[in-house]
């Protein structure tokens, strides 16, 4: 049990740094380097995938180019292996679609000094109203 | 390493479970019983508390008696100790109120043949637009 009591900066930190070069088109396909080889869940709109090539695969099938995002909360919390547990609800709205609520879980692994993503779960909040 | 290949049983089985119990207003208190003493976070709309003495407490603090809820999507993903991450999208309204699109991640960690909630962050998906 090693809670990291920097766990709200961390959280605030990965998103904002996450989030930069994910809604960078020319920068986007460098997400990957946050995910492990084999020790990385991503599951996107319902659809699970498992390590690092497969997820970049996904990101590189994204057919849009602009993203603009606002986050409207970030929630975190401490792993007890001293990660951190981060909820993130945001709306986005891509090239010219309609902007959408969405949300997206991570869980930060730490490895020395730094962390990895080992959860990953994305989904726009669409609901049958 | 140890996933549970049931994950995802095991996620909606919890979500259709807690929620039963957390809706019917005569046994809500009784989610206690499914965090632990010391090791479980919950963080309700952005107010972290820790411990099910705590918990409890604000169960029983909130006002509202009737939920009617409709569960959007549950995605689970195995974790490395056997447990499970779920997150929980879906629709709310308490009592008379506007009913409301939320988000709720639970994390199980595994505990003999059972499970507890270890972490727990719930957000109504109330945007500024």
């Amino acid at each position: 049990m090693a809670l990291n009591p920097q766990y709200e900066d961390i959280g605030k930190g990965f998103v904002q740094q996450y989030y930069s070069i994910f809604d960078d088109p020319a920068n986007r396909a460098n997400v990957v380097n946050f995910y492990s080889a084999t020790e990385s869940f991503m599951t996107f709109e319902g659809h699970q995938i498992q390590g690092a090539p497969k997820i970049l695969e996904k990101v590189q099938s994204l057919s849009f180019q602009k993203i603009t995002r606002v986050i409207t909360t970030v929630d975190s919390q401490p792993t007890f292996d001293g990660g951190v547990l981060i909820n993130v609800l945001g709306r986005l709205q891509t090239d010219d679609d309609q902007p959408h609520a969405y949300i997206q879980t991570f869980v930060l692994k730490p490895v020395g000094v730094s962390f990895f993503v080992q959860h990953d779960i994305f989904r726009l909040a669409l609901h049958d109203v």
